[in-house]
């Protein structure tokens, strides 16, 4: 139990955002997912318009609190950190779901991602 | 690049399935999250009957295939790993979004987890 449990991305983001910015701001944005070419063949029956869930690694999150105060926002009650989708949070993973613009062979051109540039991506699945 | 993540459970799933099963299935029983309880206070703000979306470590998968039939069933054409939900994925990282039951200090009982006994989760978050 509690045994330490290890990912490898299987891609990375491309933005044009190279520093957080608030999610609704990010996800108004094209972004790319470069996903490593070895898994390209995983991508089969991915429908461009369809929407697909990403799954990140919130690789600039650095330390949580159990209680923070939503989006930062000091005049806002503090919640804890499973009641809100802050990125600092026990294990710094991301869930989004986003809109396939393309997919140009390893290069998958999604709509609605509020992901940094560099952010490792761990896994995509159908919405 | 493409350096290895690790995560920590942050609690384990109770459940009468102790073996894989339709996710139908396990979908319709009740189960339980039980959290580290180091991490209760994370839940503050979580409400009763409110949807919640469960982040879990799929450890019984074993591999896997790029390309797959659904669900197992040969009678279907395969499909990229990417575009099915089976747990033999690249990061078995399983998203089950599940109506909370009851919170008991560090326990939840939820409704619509379709995850085994044992099961590591990752992360709760609001759906």
């Amino acid at each position: 139990m509690n045994e330490p449990i290890t990912y490898r991305p299987i891609g990375y983001v491309e933005s044009s955002y190279e520093q957080p910015a608030p999610p609704e701001q990010i996800r108004a944005a094209e972004s790319r997912i470069v996903l490593d070419p070895a898994f390209v063949e995983g991508l089969q029956g991915l429908d461009v318009g369809q929407q697909i869930v990403v799954v990140f690694h919130c690789h600039r999150s650095d330390g949580y609190e159990l209680t923070q105060h939503p989006q930062g926002d000091r005049g806002r009650p503090r919640r804890g950190v499973f009641a809100l989708r802050s990125p600092r949070r026990p294990n710094p993973i991301g869930i989004t779901v986003v809109e396939l613009v393309e997919v140009q062979g390893n290069v998958l051109r999604v709509r609605g991602l509020d992901a940094i540039n560099g952010t490792p991506v761990l896994d995509l699945k159908p919405a």
